[in-house]
């Protein structure tokens, strides 16, 4: 009764505002694998409020967080024999939405009518990923985070949160002109600016820029991270639908991944959950305490603009974009979400068009 | 001027929820008696501000609780001489909306652009009833609370309220299920279930369920409320437009019957005046301390409950509904209520179609 | 880009409410010259957020609080050479709105899409006026403060705020009944009354009320104020778009005048820019003091009052005007305001009706 509803929320663009984006047919991290436990936790996906609870075999289930029968939330209640039961009459649902018991009722509790709207769940990785389409079984599976187990590796993670659209995130955490600006200092600055070369690949699910001629880390810095010399080599990429990736290389000895899988909790409202995979000539023990801080701070700085501008469109009730070709990747990043909102699925992989442009860095 | 805007706030349904209902042509408590005294009291109603006052002969007034001059509340005022006086301008208003000073102006105040809008009231066994549609005297008259003075007979009233709609808290008060679960270990438990017959009573202004077979209170406490043995009898009804009933009769010498009738303060906002009756064969002064905080603890869990409900579907912006035949009365309520909604007065009595069902209790 | 938005949302009217009204075309005050000082201000017109600056040569300068390129406040920024800076990518604009600077952009930062909205200023008598509608230069100056400079007169000024219309705040400051009520026993009182005659005068841009025969203060006030006698001269006065102007004059020897500018905030939310010019025969030392607490006073009376008017008119959804002729003047207030709505620009001068009324003081 409920799951048509629920699918329209999940799908719908809201009025009139350009980035605001809701993704059908797409994984999403909803929790960590440690964040759910015998209880019953309640999330958010793109504005619909689901419980995640554990089967008895451990599975992950998501259902949307209220009981068919009288619209109380099923996250008041608690999981009985890997069955979510329900605090007011204690109706029992399983992870794949079917009634299992109606208090009091001498008949069947199994009813079509009775069933509790699911979603299809995946654990792997240490996440649990929710589709974002109700009801379905989907015919892909989630995004595998690179160099989890590569030796000489270490990782690091982190969930972050921000209170703005998944777009103005992700195009955030791939855009290069603001570094120098709004974190101005840390590891850009405005001064002493020369001219790069960027490259950027087009997909059917992804877009790459590529910065080429970019200045290495100057003195003893530059030293450590790369003994041996060589090039800096540096992509921004998005994957589809909420992947941000930062690839930093240097020479043969220093090689760093930023992945940022993004959820939309609500329309300004975004989840990150942050891998960082490196392998560095340094000792990882002592990179790694510098990373969360460093990054925290970065990502602090980036949270208090974005709050802003969502603050600025709610105000104005509208949105104003005026771009130019240093905003690399944000415009096509638009263009290939929008593009999987009407479609609701991704397209078959096309061939990659490349161009290039120059960014005084 | 503003009287056909307020009765269309009273009448129209709110869009697309299929359990909120505004009831024109019902009688609800407004106050108690003695909460109306000589000050304006603001009160609200469906949604609509209402002040209440009283006029030189001590009978109420309810007025829309604005100035038809200026649009400030009537309640900010004070009382001269029965009539209510407006703090801004020093308007004066009679109960029946009249107005009756203008200061500074030579002319007559009388006219009807100046009339306030007036609902009509009535003053009855301690508690002050306010028609819901405004302008029009009523042709009937409001429910009368039954053994508030029959010989052996005790009563406690309280004043309840909670987050939830009308037809959320209705349901709730008259449903037997959700008690053994939600108030488990209180009056029944979930293990030990038995089956029991249910008589379903459906008449045009009302629905009663007769439960037959239920258990009597085991040991000391049957035997205390029935010293002469005897069945248990016991039924919940509800009576139009907003009156929810339990009668509970054991043996000769145990009577207990809680009404509660409720108000609809805004649409998901409700206020019980609940008012218990009983006989028993022990001594009153020894039963009554005990009535309102066994009372008050079972409506908090619901109150939890019910606001949580009304949280829930917010949310979503939508509603789902899934009954069995144990959701008894429920649906049966909103058919009542949205009937009474839609042809704005009841309809002729009547006959009372009998129906029979099974519940584990 | 922006920009046809900013001018529909600063002159569309919102639904329904007869009373709020958007002026286009129309002069507000949106500071004090000292209030604008090295960092950028934020401010609100007409629920549109606004910026304010000074350029290089310190003239002011006024645009829409988001920068074209990511919605971000551009208040969040900061002032360099007369320009200003987005705080996320250091994008720069003019005080005309033009971008002057994209950092890591090797092109031509003037383009017209790169252009941020922008509104005409003036800075006059220690006032910044903001012209109302952006993007065009205003073929009339704003409003001049009389009296300022006149020889023996002495001025105090203070910046007031109230929860309520424009509207409501001016007729609120123009009218006289409720003054014997409201502020009673502190100008007026409601005992002895007298009638009076009141001449109004309606032109096109401006309608004055003139009241005659009022009784002067009496005892020692009256013989302090004016030692030589003389009759009581009263006239209160609107001016288009939104000043409210109140003259006393006792005598030869005291004149006073009260003049507010009013700038609409948002739709129910107004600033009063309160200048009060007078000459009194009593040592201005003396009185300067007492003029500040007492109109403090009156306000917050005031202001109290049109906060629950406005609070009211919220929660009943509409709004409710019934008037008698003793509500001198603000019928024909509104009715200019509105008309000035629709035509966007005032008419020419057109000659003025004269009409005569009584009233009781």
């Amino acid at each position: 009764m409920g799951s048509s509803r629920e699918e329209a929320r999940g799908t719908a663009a809201p009025s009139g505002l350009v980035s605001v984006v809701r993704l059908p047919h797409c994984w999403f991290i909803l929790c960590t694998s440690s964040e759910l436990g015998r209880k019953p936790l309640a999330r958010m996906l793109q504005g619909v409020p689901l419980v995640l609870f554990r089967a008895a075999d451990g599975k992950p289930g998501a259902l949307a967080d209220r009981c068919p029968h009288r619209n109380v939330p099923l996250s008041l209640g608690r999981v009985v024999g890997g069955q979510l039961q329900c605090g007011y009459h204690g109706w029992r649902f399983d992870t794949a939405g079917q009634c299992r018991a109606v208090p009091g009722f001498t008949g069947e509790p199994e009813a079509k009518s009775r069933c509790a709207v699911w979603y299809a769940t995946r654990e792997q990785e240490g996440f649990v990923w929710v589709y974002s389409t109700p009801g379905v079984e989907p015919t892909h599976e989630p995004y595998r985070f690179p160099l989890l187990n590569a030796p000489g590796y270490s990782t690091v993670r982190r969930v972050l949160r921000a209170k703005g659209s998944l777009h103005a995130l992700l195009e955030n955490t791939l855009d290069v002109p603001h570094t120098s600006f709004l974190h101005g200092g840390l590891f850009r600055t405005e001064k002493k600016r020369g001219e790069i070369d960027v490259v950027v690949r087009r997909g059917a699910d992804r877009v790459e820029a590529e910065y080429i001629g970019e200045p290495r880390p100057e003195g003893l810095v530059g030293r450590l991270l790369a003994p041996g010399g060589g090039v800096l080599r540096h992509f921004d990429r998005f994957l589809m639908p909420s992947i941000a990736q930062v690839e930093y290389q240097l020479g043969a000895d220093s090689h760093m991944m930023v992945t940022s899988a993004m959820t939309p909790v609500e329309d300004w409202d975004t989840l990150v959950y942050a891998v960082v995979t490196f392998r560095l000539p340094l000792p990882h023990w002592l990179i790694k305490p510098f990373i969360t801080p460093v990054a925290l701070h970065i990502f602090q700085q980036d949270a208090r603009i974005l709050e802003r501008q969502t603050e600025t469109i709610r105000r104005f009730g509208s949105e104003s974009f005026a771009s130019t070709e240093v905003d690399v990747l944000g415009p096509s990043i638009l263009r290939l979400m929008r593009q999987a909102e009407r479609d609701k699925t991704s397209a078959a992989p096309a061939e990659v068009h490349e161009t290039r442009l120059k960014m005084q860095v």
